[in-house]
């Protein structure tokens, strides 16, 4: 080829991106924190081996023919009494579409509002998946920074009267990626009431939500929404089973028409067999009580890697505290560059893997900071890593003084 | 809302879309040639079902854990033979990424190669769901009349010389969707001499190669490539069961890197799940063999629609005489528009489905045209159908006159 057929989007240098990432974690030598893996000890493996064997025997020949882009009903029906109990607001079937996993979700909706150039809002820092599916579509950022409650509203109010086109605001409320921060009550209502006074959509993605090992539920934005503006997205991959890429998106009525026609330009339909093997697990099983299983063992995991970091980390370095989730996110002084430092010491010395806040901020300027996962590893792994993690950083900050 | 927030892209007026036609389809007063559906008496259902279970019984809980974008290196393995089999191409395993059934595979290469505006070209008419996709990315189409053997080769030249900025050409040249013609050897060479001139990519969707009826087999674009212009997709949605929606994109490496950034930015990965099972059900049992039998029963519905259509269509109605795939197209005197017959008369008094030619031009300016699907259908459906089909058309065109 003698020209660049690549679209401009792309003609950037690569880089680090989460199938490395994946790549990375992979080495039976490194302790991994990158990934957001849940622990395959929680999986329901069993029911699901058996809920697929169900699910196939009862449809026959029709469960491997073509069905219809939005999902089958009754697993709507199901997703809506879930949303009702965990996120006190209850949406019709109708307003349900499944997609391939919450990612895909994203994708949807950066492809309905999105063209190049135009304006959204995202927190700093947010889930770099989000930025990965955004980036396609060219918009320009801008970030609101994250306090321990949640966006830091001043800085969002002034934000909207900069660029009041803004289209949207993308917000992990719950127990966010990657810093595990909750929005208080407080904050989503002023979110809510910018919304409607600067006329943009809320994209509310919470994955994690159903995941919380300390303090009391916070209402959703979809609960406390009285005119249409919050799009929900959510996924059985953090509560059943990653494996089954099935996730869905809530919206008003208007918007599904539209999101049902990019669904079948991106991929016609969802896997029909995975979708009604879920069907037949929630028909035969308490989620409810899956759920809390897994919240009794992920509460002790999230404990240890605090009461580890607490233990061994340097004096200059800080964390947050949160309430439920996959993640914890870490600070070390600025001007420390965690993603040079991952390069060159932690992967080939320590055997830690972390994933480097660069890539998690919408500016790739933040270099500083960190996401660990606590979910997808051992007890022993955890304080194993952390040990080393801590041993390494002790020593490169003493260094580097 | 008080202003539009959508995408430019998505702000023109509705239209008919794949979407809708699945919904017609499932009306049961009508017999549906519409959606290109398999026959569900040749899934290997059972077989199928069995993969599933030795998938998770062998694996056990990993199988329910995030795994990786590409896809597992041992069904990769299994498609690099199939695709040495039934396209004299052999990829490595490295060349070959798993996608959500073909479909996905067409909206991850319009993502790579196509900023708005940018120049493609498509055969006319060409599949509605390449469309679909590509419609997001906003190209300037240029379209390729199809000959009984394949694009006008002087008509493609031409418009080169005048687009030489060309960035793709994309072709289904094995029993296209939707007319059923087959690119002739000859014209499979121009096409990559030309390809080698004008600096572009070629995209061969190739997911009908398998199903061949009669005449011989002609060799695959990415067979007689020496300089790795074409990118390959194929499927298993039609010879193994759409449900699965895996399908596959192979490519030359350089290009590799970035479909797996722009797959994990789609939907992170595929199910690992199905994956599996068609893993298992390949190294189980033999496929070119399953694939006879298909092929043994759908030659018999192709011969049946043929025959059909000759016995109960007006005169002034054409139709091609595919040697493989699923479908046939019909064109109707100019003048004569197929979207409106559908809606008015077709859908409420003959009660039979078909897709119009509108859809499935870039211009959206053919109207006369239809495609049926034959592999749906009974046959005694096809019988019934095509002859309300004439009874229709010869009413219609006796008053149009």
């Amino acid at each position: 080829m003698t020209r660049s057929h690549l679209s401009t989007r792309y003609q950037q240098t690569a880089e680090l991106n989460m199938d490395q990432i994946f790549a990375q974690a992979a080495d039976p030598e490194n302790i991994s924190f990158g990934m957001g893996l849940p622990d395959e000890a929680v999986f329901p493996s069993e029911a699901l081996a058996q809920a697929f064997n169900e699910a196939i025997a009862t449809a026959g020949a029709s469960i491997f023919q073509y069905h219809d882009t939005q999902g089958p009903l009754s697993l709507r029906e199901k997703i809506a009494a879930l949303t009702a109990t965990y996120f006190d607001y209850r949406p019709t079937a109708d307003q349900i579409m499944m997609t391939q996993g919450g990612q895909q979700a994203i994708d949807i909706i950066g492809r309905a509002f999105l063209d190049k150039d135009d304006h959204i809002i995202v927190e700093a820092p947010t889930y770099m998946g989000a930025l990965d599916a955004f980036d396609s579509y060219e918009p320009i950022y801008h970030e609101v920074s994250l306090e321990a409650d949640g966006m830091d509203m001043a800085q969002l109010e002034a934000t909207l009267q900069q660029y009041p086109e803004t289209k949207f605001v993308y917000t992990i409320p719950d127990f966010q990626n990657p810093t595990g921060v909750t929005m208080s009550l407080a904050k989503r209502k002023q979110l809510l009431a910018l919304a409607a006074q600067y006329d943009f959509y809320i994209i509310e993605d919470s994955p994690y939500r159903y995941l919380r090992y300390t303090g009391e539920a916070v209402p959703s934005l979809a609960a406390l929404d009285t005119d249409g503006r919050v799009i929900l997205i959510s996924s059985f991959s953090k509560i059943l089973s990653p494996a089954l890429r099935t996730g869905w998106l809530v919206a008003n009525p208007a918007l599904m028409a539209l999101f049902l026609k990019i669904k079948s330009g991106l991929d016609i339909q969802p896997s029909y067999i995975s979708l009604m093997a879920i069907d037949h697990y929630l028909a035969k099983h308490d989620i409810q009580a899956h759920i809390a299983t897994i919240n009794a063992k992920y509460r002790d995991k999230c404990a240890l890697m605090l009461a580890c970091l607490a233990a061994d980390m340097p004096d200059t370095v800080t964390f947050t505290q949160p309430n439920g989730g996959f993640f914890i996110w870490v600070s070390l002084p600025e001007g420390v560059n965690a993603t040079t430092l991952l390069a060159e010491q932690m992967l080939s010395q320590a055997k830690v893997v972390y994933v480097p806040s660069e890539m998690q901020y919408a500016s790739r300027q933040v270099t500083h900071q960190f996401r660990l996962n606590f979910t997808g590893a051992t007890p022993d792994d955890i304080r194993t890593g952390i040990a080393r993690l801590g041993q390494a950083l002790h020593q490169h900050l003493f260094v580097a003084q």
